[in-house]
């Protein structure tokens, strides 16, 4: 059917009225070829290590987004129908589970995840139509014959994509094998890094916090049993990282509190922590003052540390009982980030050496806390919008808050934090098409200056993110 | 005088672009003569049933609207002036109370509470003058002389609203008479249903909590001298409204806490509360723990569970001592929902007949916590902007933050909320119109398929409430 | 070089979009030549007394202004370069600061700062080519030539930029001899007034309070040993302020608080601050108090008293005692106005002498709070947007935040708020642009009729901050 062809627009995102489009259209065009630079993210680096095709489109879009997920669950789906939860679905149940996102495809309109899945039907698999009830099976069968063919693989897709790096989120006991495999394999030109995320070694009122100690302390080689012996294991599995390619640290708890502790009290709290005593709001202490000592170790080995904090994990503990973490029920909460980082920026925010980088969803930080200590700290970069919020409105919501008091150079560049691998190209595309949106306006409103603007995109997705991540220049692969 | 001559511009609150007018009007177009569904409001219903004509312009226009009266007090006027705490206005009085309103009309300019009005004197009344001091006389007397008039008697305002459904809000000893005998009424075909809203029954702090209880036993038939007794009150009570046509209940505390107690403190603390003697942190601990008890009963029930939290009551005490509530001396505070409904949705979340909706007046939850929550369980909902952000600039900012995590699909529909029985037609005309600007920007931006915007709208005025709402298909009175 | 011409754009910041810029040029026609009424602010009147020539550009327009200094210094510039903490720079390394700027100008595309900047120098200075490392030295001979004209003098450019009245900001013990000079010099038409600002004499916990609160009583002439005697000093020093033609009074601590103590606890808790025992929360609770004090004597002395509370101060220990306060480590915090101004509300807030303006950077309480409060309390104004917000695209929003709810009548007027003393002339103008942008969206959405904004706009710059502020008629010196 006529009404069922659709590929998206060329002027996506760009604005509607003709002077501003075509300021922004020039703007773009400048940023639409440049390589694409990942400084964050959550793909795994087996995946470019073995190669292996992707399965079908349910495994490939559906079961691992909890973006589409979550929709529609709300919407009444079972997660379980979808592949949550369950090992890989059989061809009935992955083309019933392609077919209800179909069904539902409607109510995503507007949303970022249907823009990014259109934009990776269309200019990554060649699809011309849109998704519907009429047309899902012959999409899935599209989609599915791709998926078998050698340029579809995940090697040929990164080269495709143009990605010159891509960083990996990696448990701090890792051996970080793939990665080093993937440097050594002269077949393979791409940059794949790893990124130190120690969270759940500093929860200190975890459980399993021995156990995950003991684990830590086992990778590095050094007795963990008092908090000296942990410093110095994070000290060393920092640099195991770093010497393996790493340019970061991440962390996302509850909050970004740095408050450091007296030395005697954080030896005793460690110790509570490690017999399983601690109590709840000391675990707190503890875990604030261990993400300061992560702060300290950053000065000393360079990996630029992301904060990521105010996320209520697993808000519904049944679905969590049920499917585990991810998948869907993380719920934002406001976050201070003026008082928490306080500490961590008197002990080290001065440091040449130290870089944080801030995320937020809560919006309300961009233009009251963010764009106010990055544009003083040296060692401070406002990040880009974080997952709820990677979104257009949101986009411009941001670049239209922290412009005003850092423009573009005290920003962090795009991040896609991504785990969903197809979508990669989309997503950067998506942030550089509103970049020159907000830019064009500017210019439009005689705000900054044409050549100004002009100037600022020539390498601004290459190269800021590349800075401001200790990336060095094109063309290196790990160190 | 020529210049002051004045109706409202067909084109009012679209985009000011033509191209993306061109794509609102179109989209306005479809939702334009839709009727009116109007699940939460403020409306007495023996205006409906004892359809006696409005007394003159100053008490349907000036008197009991806060929105109004409360900017005339901040330039100035005393709130008596309006008619506020005293009876019905003489005519003189009257006229004089209007005089004000025409001479302060300037000030408004810009406010919802003059487009709605404006709305209302050319669309309902056919006026054709701006208010202003010079016109002000022949726009009463004009207004006055129509208010005799059969076609302005409340229920032929009301068919000529095109209201299919319109609830009142209700108190939880109300015997509902009023709705009973409108829905015998063979000569009425609207349907006015009830909203349980129990909010002083749960505050068990107040001086007052042991008459009210012991109000509630009474209306229950049932011993209310125990927390058990209370709570099945309360089940009574709340299903002799569903009996009588109620679909919701509605609940404004200052902040949405559903924490449960041990059943034995909360037996406890009712006695305490029942005996004057519990203390001020007990009586919020309990208040929440009631509120999740409402969520308890809505999971039996069936009645959609409406939040308006986070308002600071009556902030100036002399206006309260004077006036009474409702004077326009409520100003809305910061929210956490996601803490707060934690308790509630992790103890009847998943339960397919609990269903609620999040109000706030705190915009920077829309994008941080209502969406992401509306997001993922099926029973949450985000609520249309409310009371002081029900306000074009204000509605467009919660398409923007909502939209993109959550479509249209999991918002509320909108809901007037409004004790101002002739701005109904006027509010829901702003949402379809701002709802119009919104789309037609993300298709002008080529964010969203024309096809698909104009799917959305045949539908979204009259079924997204009925759906959200549980209120079934049009055609229906109480059942 | 033909692309280093530049003046700014005689449409900026005016909608790009045609038919609404043509409604905004002729709005904005009308404010444009308006005098400047600048109620708050932080010149130093000896710049006017004395009316000495300006020594350099640098010191003119780089090493006071923290605005430019810390985006710099975030840059990696050295604050010391750009003679922070140090005299006067030499010609040499004046030069090489003014080389600093011109080689990070591009990183302030886009930003307030360099908008302002670049008004100055096209519009006060005659300028005519952007700032970068080719034309840097050249714009500095032109600018320090032209400081040494008498056109350049302060006072001709206070007469130049069309200032009626501005405020200065002045200690509580200050005789004010600087502005009795002004008001008494024949040759000097502005009018020059002082504010009282009496923070650190109510922060009960400084080390320095004893001595503190000495020199207020010594200033006074009262005995300040005890509370009462503090109370007197305070009393008697606002009424010296009025005498000498203070219309307002400023407070800036680090919440709002007014919450008032029993009077037997000011008085112990007084004693203890005296005496240097006063715990933390004690001190908190006792500003808070006298902060309320500061209120009821306002509510006897007539002066406006404006809150800007919120800003974590000296942030950064270290930059703090190597360089002072007011280097730009200043970081805003989440505000909660609603609960804090509350016990002054209903102590004095319908008190017909008593007038608050309400500032914030936490932009989320335009629409939840400061527009509520200003739109029901006659004591009560909006602030314009503040330090960080005061910048284009934050100032749009503050005028659809606040405007729905209190349009412009409850708003201060714009309040420049700068050390700047070249960029009153800036800022006031691009205020008034932006107010044509948000008001010429009105009316082109058919929100406002054009006749509202015109009218509006015809007195908005001048007499809007002149009722507001008590400051009478034009023509009156101090009184």
């Amino acid at each position: 059917m006529s009404n069922d062809a659709y590929v998206p627009h060329p002027d996506r995102l760009l604005p509607s009225d003709p002077a501003v489009r075509d300021i922004a259209r020039g703007l773009y065009a400048e940023m639409k070829d440049q390589p694409i630079v990942s400084p964050h993210g959550h793909v795994d680096p087996r995946l470019l290590l073995d190669d292996e095709p992707f399965r079908d489109p349910t495994s490939l879009f559906i079961t691992p987004d909890h973006y589409v997920n979550r929709l529609l669950h709300a919407r009444g789906v079972d997660l379980a129908d979808l592949g949550v939860g369950r090992g890989p679905l059989d061809e009935q149940d992955s083309r019933k589970a392609w077919g209800l996102l179909a069904e539902h495809w409607h109510a995503f309109a507007g949303t970022p995840s249907r823009y990014w899945m259109e934009h990776e039907f269309s200019e990554v698999f060649g699809l011309t139509t849109v998704l519907n009830p009429r047309t899902a099976d012959a999409m899935y069968d599209e989609l599915a014959d791709k998926l078998t063919r050698p340029e579809f693989r995940p090697r040929a897709l990164f080269d495709q994509f143009k990605i010159q790096v891509m960083a990996t989120t990696d448990d701090p006991t890792d051996d970080l094998a793939p990665h080093d495999a993937l440097a050594a394999d002269a077949a393979f030109t791409g940059r794949v890094i790893p990124t130190f995320r120690p969270d759940k070694y500093l929860e200190a009122g975890r459980s399993d916090f021995p156990g995950l100690s003991d684990a830590l302390g086992e990778a590095a080689g050094v007795d963990v049993s008092t908090y000296d012996g942990y410093h110095e294991a994070m000290r060393a599995r920092r640099l195991y990282f770093r010497d393996h390619g790493a340019v970061s640290s991440d962390h996302a708890h509850m909050d970004p509190g740095t408050a450091r502790l007296p030395l005697e009290d954080a030896r005793r709290l460690y110790s509570q922590a490690r017999g399983g005593t601690i109590g709840e709001a000391d675990a707190v202490a503890l875990r604030r003052h261990l993400l300061g000592d992560q702060a300290r170790l950053a000065a000393e080995d360079g990996l630029v540390m992301t904060l990521h904090p105010a996320v209520y994990r697993n808000h519904s503990e049944k679905m969590f009982q049920k499917f585990g973490p991810d998948v869907g029920f993380d719920i934002p909460v406001a976050v201070d980030f003026v008082h928490h980082v306080a500490p961590m920026l008197n002990d080290v925010g001065h440091d040449p050496n130290f870089r944080t980088v801030l995320f937020t969803i809560d919006e309300t930080v961009f233009s009251r806390e963010i764009a106010p200590l990055a544009g003083v700290y040296p060692s401070v970069y406002a990040g880009a919008p974080w997952w709820f919020i990677d979104a257009p409105d949101a986009i411009l919501r941001y670049r239209r808050a922290v412009s005003e008091t850092i423009g573009y150079s005290r920003t962090s560049g795009f991040i896609d934090d991504t785990r969903a691998f197809c979508s990669i190209p989309a997503r950067h595309d998506m942030s550089r098409r509103l970049d020159a949106t907000h830019l064009a306006g500017l210019v439009a409103e005689h705000r900054m200056r044409h050549e100004d603007a002009l100037e600022l995109v020539a390498t601004l997705p290459d190269q800021q993110p590349r800075e401001v991540f200790r990336l060095g220049a094109a063309g290196e692969k790990n160190s």
